[in-house]
This record gives C-alpha cells, structure tokens and sequence, in this order.
C-alpha cells in the first residue's frame, strides 16, 4: 500500500520505535520538530572510499592530464597510486588539504558545476550503480516521513559542506543552508572590472566536522536544536547524544552496517568517557535504536 | 485598500524600482529568489544607541547590583559611565569581549531567556516606545512583499547571531538559522552526570560579520547568493553590490537615514576603491535604490 508508512523498512522493534516515537509529537510545536542526518554511512554508502574523495581523485586525474608534473607532487602521486602506507607517512589532513587546494580561488558557481559534471558520471566501484543507487531509499523514506510531520531536516556531515549541498539538493531535496559540514574559507574580492566576486580558499573554517563539533556547528549555524538525529559512526555520538537529551524527549538512531551480503559490514568506534568501545555498543548502553541494515531493510538500496 | 502592495510606501521612485523589480521575476526560480537584508539601521532603529549594546549594559547593570567589583572593572565603569572617551582609551573591541564574555558558559536557551526578557521589557530611550516601536513598519511590509513572492528572506547583521535570532524570531518571522550574524563559538561538554550540554564561549568564530566578511558568511552558512538585498551603512556595501551582481539582474536598496524629525538623520561612511565617500553616494553611482525614509515612507515605525 502507498500509504504505508517507510514501506522499505520491515516491521519490528527499530521501525516500531520510530513510528512510535513519531505518532506522540502532539506536545512538540512545530517549529521545534528538527531532525539532523549524517550523510557518509547513513544517508548513503560510504564504503569501500567516501564518494567525496572519489570526487577529488577525479578532479586530480583530469587535472594531471593536463599537467603531468602535478601529478609527482608526493601528496598526489600517493592518491594516484592508492598507496595507503605513503598518504599514512604524509599525513591524511596534508593530503587532504592538497586534495581541496584543487579548488582554490573558484566560485562557489564553478565548484557546483565541478560537482555536479562528477555526480552525473559516477558510478560506485563494485556496486556498479549510478548515484541514486548508493543512497539509502529507507532513508529517504524516513526524511519523507519526517517531512510529512512538518520536521526540518538538516545534513550534518564531516564531509566538505558544499560538496554535501549539492547532493542533498538534488538527491535528498534539502536546501543548502540547512547542511552543516567541514567549512571552506571563502574571499570576498572583486574582479578586473571592480565587479564582487567571491572564491574558495584553502583555509578550513573552524574544526572538522565530527564529533563534539557537529553539535558546536549545528549551534552556530542554524541555533536549533534536534528532537531526533540519525547516524552512523563515532563521529556522530554527541550529535545523537545531544537529540536524545531535547527537553521533549528525543530520539538517537544508529544505523548499524551489519549487511555484508547487500551493503558492507563494519564497526566504527567511538571513543566513550571510560574505554574505547564501538558505536553500535554505546548506543545499546545509552538505549538508542539500533537499525540493523540486514534485518530492519527490505530494500537497501534506492532504485538506480 | 488592504490589498495595495507595501502600503507605508509612498509611491515614488523608491516604490516604483522595489514593485518592478518584483513583478519581473518569472525568469528566477523560486529557489533562487533570495534577499539578505540588514538589521541595524535597515529593520529597525539603530540611534542613539545599537539595541544588543543596550541589552548588555543592562545585563552588567543587574550583574553589577549583585556583585558592585564587578563595576570596577575599567571595561564595565566605563560602559557604566557612558564614558566615550574612557571606551575608546580601552578599545571598543576589549570593551565588546568584555561585555560578551557575561554571557561565558550559558547555554543557547540560557542566552535566548536573557534577550527575551530584555526584549520584553525594553524602551526605546528618546521615543518611549517598546520593542515593535522601533521597527520600521515599511520593511516588515517588504518583507512580507519578498515571502508572497516566494522568496527566501534572511536577515544578516554585523550583531551577534542570537541576540539577533531572538529578534528576528519574534518580530520578522525569518527563522534562527536565516541570521547570519558575528558568531560566537560554542563548546560541547557533558554535565556532572554525563549528559551532552553545549555552551557559550568567549571566542568569536570567524571575523565580525561586516563588509566583505558578509558576503564571505552568507556563502558559508547558507550558500546561497541574493537576487535582492537591503542595507543602510557602509557594512552592506560588499553584499549590496553582491546582490546587484547577480545573473539574474539582482537589485541593491539602500535605505537613507534623512528624516531628523520622525527618526534620526545620518550618513555612514564607506570606504570605496578609490576615496572615502558617503554610501548614499557609493548608491547613487551604483545605481543603487536610494530609499529616502523622510519621502518615501509614510509610516516610519511599527505600531507599538
């Protein structure tokens, strides 16, 4: 039946919980009912890379094409080779800033483009699908679910904000100032002409987006707090945290990637207050639902 | 007649360019009718003094009775004094942290109860009246002009964010996280029981939101230019010009501070290119929307 509610989720307790969780918000003005997703992990697959450093590594290639002594610059040469021990002894965040300084001095309008060109070839690595079928259709249920309870959703990621606003404008129908991610420094400067124009620097924007900082941000950013937060990783803990501490009584929910048939199966661990533990142990500790990928999804994935 | 679009406008030049403007948009798709407009001189009264300055001034007052060292700190005797000179000795920054620094440690919800009782209780010093007094009635009417037309209305201030997000939510209908104000850092921790807690810190994050930092701010947070904006003082210049720049054809309003005996009459300064000049004249060789208040509006303030 259409009207179903997340008909791609099969019946059982994490489903329940939400429903549940969902059909008592009488108490709760609207205005209130705010609901915060991470993106890598929960929104869509982020394995075997994050799809956002496949868009860097294709941006690098076309760039080497072009100039190839760009491309023995060790940063790069260690991407182009995939050579995990090399960008280990670099350091992740110098190769990462290597990798964003790609963009330096472009217009939000060019990197949009540059964005978009990418999403509209991409093709996953092993699923072989195109960029709908990486994205998760219960999760798209559930922000359809959400929408239809007059919630404002917003994308929270430790990913590049713009690269995550274009995708969520075009796949998940969130506008661009309600995703929160890592912030690229911007330049107001002004052309030949005297006309104003603004540029990407290379300067990150504050801290990474993870962890205590996702809730740091989301403050910042767009000042309201969640009643229900969706995640996935380590990264998301105080995010999930900080939802299921709302004065109405919130709701954490944890994907957990438990389908190594469908999708791929993985811990990620989070760094607790007393001992390391994994985030799927945390969120049983602190009573969040947990979705299990394997059992709670009919379907995985959206249609390609 | 109730149905007379921005009927506190007289009809005018002013009038004519804003209603134009609007009847001409069927080319921009609704999700890129955007409008920036600043707070401070532009949605309501700024003179004699900035009303988030009179907020802090009497939140040291109320400290001050409690604990009167406090008052002998050379930054609070001075605000206290009203000492121009003794500020300016101090540095207005150093005064500026000093004041905002009151609010170290306090939650968003903690802040937000302080500006809505001081909101609650304010008087506009020489006009008497309350808070809706000092709101200039001919912009509410723009702005509501703007949402008939399906814009997306953001309100962008050189104040800080939340004091603004307060106003902004009670009296302009535009949500928390449509102001793009200077931001405070917020710091995540954990109560005594481990329960997830954000709170104020002393830092500004990022440069104060004035001038070119505006424009910077706006692409950050929200991502997403203007096709119309308005603003009073050399501040807005930078997203003035940004709006008027748009692909689209974008329109920059200014709103001149001429009318001494309804309001207050003053030029700010903007520093142009080339020289120093006034922005009424930066307007005038722009080819800005030069409001006079004193000419083109009927109404100056919202009903009290």
């Amino acid at each position: 039946m259409s009207t179903t509610p997340l008909p791609s989720w099969r019946p059982g307790a994490a489903r329940d919980a939400i429903l549940g969780f969902l059909d008592d918000l009488d108490h709760v003005p609207v205005e209130e009912r705010v609901a915060y997703v991470d993106n890598d992990g929960t929104m869509w697959c982020e394995k075997p890379t994050y799809v956002q450093l496949d868009f860097f590594v294709d941006a690098l290639r076309t760039r080497v094409a072009d100039d190839p002594r760009l491309g023995e610059r060790p940063e790069f040469a260690a991407v182009l080779a995939g050579d995990m021990a090399a960008i280990g002894e670099i350091g992740l965040a110098q190769v990462a800033g290597a990798l964003t300084a790609l963009f330096d001095g472009h217009t939000p309008d060019e990197f949009a483009t540059a964005v978009d060109s990418f999403l509209d070839r991409y093709r996953h690595p092993t699923l072989g699908t195109a960029l709908a079928g990486v994205i998760y259709q219960p999760m798209l249920e559930l922000l359809d679910e959400l929408r239809a309870r007059d919630f404002t959703v917003g994308i929270v990621t430790g990913g590049g904000t713009e690269f995550v606003r274009q995708v969520s404008t075009r796949c998940y129908g969130v506008e661009p100032g309600m995703v929160v991610g890592t912030l690229i420094g911007y330049a107001f400067a002004r052309d030949d002409d005297g006309r104003p124009v603004v540029r990407r620097t290379t300067s990150q924007l504050g801290s990474a987006n993870e962890g205590g900082a996702k809730v740091e941000h989301i403050q910042s950013q767009i000042g309201r707090p969640p009643i229900l937060a969706v995640g996935n990783s380590g990264g998301d803990r105080e995010m999930l945290e900080w939802a299921q501490a709302s004065r109405h009584g919130g709701l954490a929910v944890l994907v957990d990637h438990d389908d190594a048939e469908r999708e791929f199966a993985y811990r990620s661990m989070a760094v607790s207050i007393a001992e390391d533990e994994s985030i799927t142990a945390v969120a049983e500790r602190l009573g969040w639902v947990v979705v299990s990928m394997k059992d709670d999804w009919d379907t995985v994935f959206a249609p390609g």
